[in-house]
């Protein structure tokens, strides 16, 4: 997390405090204005979600936002970012935005801007939740609050990842690029999987093959299986076949592509604890009706001699409808009132 | 973290605290007793090393390392332990001692006792260390002190992690179990190494490479490439041809051995921030000297689009001779005074 302040906001009010909002992934950049006060959850209002190609910049789409909406900004922000927070400029993995952040508030005439990674975001969103904001996927039934750790885990352009801890002292949120870990094969499928990606990238990360850009290389070695062609369609036209059923190549490599992503989100959670894990992201959201009656489960906890450790974690989905707008906000107002 | 307290211990004497502490490995049983005092490191003394295998269980080694220091034990103790703390049964990943913590008090006749994860306790020991204990591997130098995430490594009889968190609040320690996420293998040797460990082991984790175990299928699929044996000698023995190089594949497993190694602690720093990392154990320290002129580091950094963020990162070897023991006196101080 990193904090700009170009000069100092005016003091907090005991009563109420408005903040720009943003969730900028590799495709959309959603905007918002959150409402904070000291005994309830952040509330998010004037919600726009533009295409990130559409804007040459940053600064762009945030001008393009406050056209839309017709009200003057705020003076502080939370932008959360599908990007390593790190150094003078931050690049984005999956799209072309630059951001150097000691531009930001003369750029946006915005006081006080705070960045943060856009899992980060969700993993405060998840530490801010009742418990009615998860939906139950796999393992057992039960609340979260007594985990010593949880990793939040977003499909979507790519493979987001974070981390909750929990000690004496409260949460405390733990950024992480694990999605650009090493992709770990467990059978000859995905062993040639990853011969096949290999030759295309070199290295292989478990994003390539568990975020929105891993339906197509599934498929193409399902074809190549099957001496058949994959068609030349974006990854999005391709998920809607693998979703609604319409091409049984498309199903097939979903059903391997869900059975490794379950093995992917139980190294996940080895590295973290292990503890509970949380999915989001847009993929993710779709994916949770098929996980229940596919393998993903059954990989999470295939840990060898930590099968039964695995299998007394439950695997839960975030509901909130947009988790990186309101994990901005709950970033912020959990700096300013730590639990 | 587990601490069961069957009666109240003595209130805190603001001078002095004298505590039993234990590191319990795969192999070896360390005790020690710590002193505590207010504004000093731990202090450790009476330090002894037990055999794992020559005891039915913890209690007979702690016997036995009474009658050997010929001291009354003080009625606080601190035991870090190679194996997920969790449940109503410890049972050791590397050896056969099971830990039933309700009872420990009883049988030990000690007051109250904290477990802990050995890698925890390292974790402990690196976050209380000053920055001279730690020698330089790679990556740029200059101190821990500002990183919002370090990974901690433990080489020997199994492969530790733990994470270091700091924020606002401090450090705080993420016990894990991430030598047991899966190897993911980066070139074809590789792949031939995972074929070769999942026709043995089903399920290959980091650890069946990385640890103390993993010399020997190097060395088997080397072997087999050139149409030879392997010699029918234990682990240390190999180990000890190939840091001596008196054995010629034995010393071309180990350079293959640490560039595995380097793309594993790549990914766990990717896992966990990325931020820097501290190797420690008893092989780690062996391996030190062997690092630099290796392609470990070439490995730790080759993450395709984030090979320059890893670039700016440090990795460090813990120089304290006793990690886990320290650690484990460590935890109990931080417990009492967090920083």
């Amino acid at each position: 997390m990193t904090r700009i302040a170009e000069r100092t906001p005016p003091p907090l009010p005991a009563a109420q405090i408005e903040l720009l909002v943003a969730d900028i992934g590799g495709t959309h950049a959603r905007f918002a204005l959150a409402e904070l006060s000291a005994n309830a959850a952040p509330v998010l209002h004037d919600i726009r979600k533009l295409a990130v190609a559409e804007f040459a910049n940053l600064p762009a789409a945030v001008l393009s936002y406050t056209d839309q909406i017709h009200r003057d900004l705020p003076d502080r922000a939370v932008f959360a970012i599908a990007a390593p927070i790190r150094g003078e400029e931050v690049r984005f993995t999956n799209n072309d935005w630059r951001i150097r952040p000691a531009d930001l508030p003369s750029e946006l005439g915005i006081g006080s801007i705070m960045l943060l990674n856009d899992l980060e975001a969700s993993a405060h969103a998840a530490a801010s939740l009742e418990s009615d904001s998860f939906m139950h996927i796999g393992g057992p039934e039960g609340s979260l609050e007594k985990a010593h750790s949880i990793s939040v885990i977003g499909i979507g352009t790519g493979l987001g990842v974070a981390g909750i801890l929990r000690d004496e002292t409260g949460s405390h949120i733990l950024a992480t690029e694990g999605g650009h870990a090493g992709f770990a094969p467990v059978d000859s499928f995905e062993d040639a999987l990853l011969s096949h990606l290999r030759r295309e990238h070199g290295r292989v990360s478990a994003e390539r093959v568990a975020a929105g850009m891993g339906l197509r290389p599934f498929m193409e070695v399902l074809a190549a299986e099957r001496g058949q062609m994959v068609a030349d369609r974006d990854d999005k036209s391709l998920w809607q076949s693998a979703l609604s059923g319409s091409d049984p190549l498309a199903v097939a490599a979903r059903d391997r592509y869900l059975l490794c992503l379950g093995s992917i989100a139980g190294d996940i959670a080895l590295m973290h604890g292990p503890g509970p894990v949380i999915l989001t992201g847009g993929l993710g959201a779709r994916l949770a009706p098929y996980l229940a009656g596919s393998g993903f489960m059954q990989r999470f906890v295939a840990k060898g001699r930590y099968q039964d450790l695995m299998q007394t974690l439950p695997v839960k989905l975030m509901q909130h409808e947009e988790p990186g707008l309101f994990g901005a906000a709950a970033a912020f107002f959990r700096r300013q009132c730590p639990l």
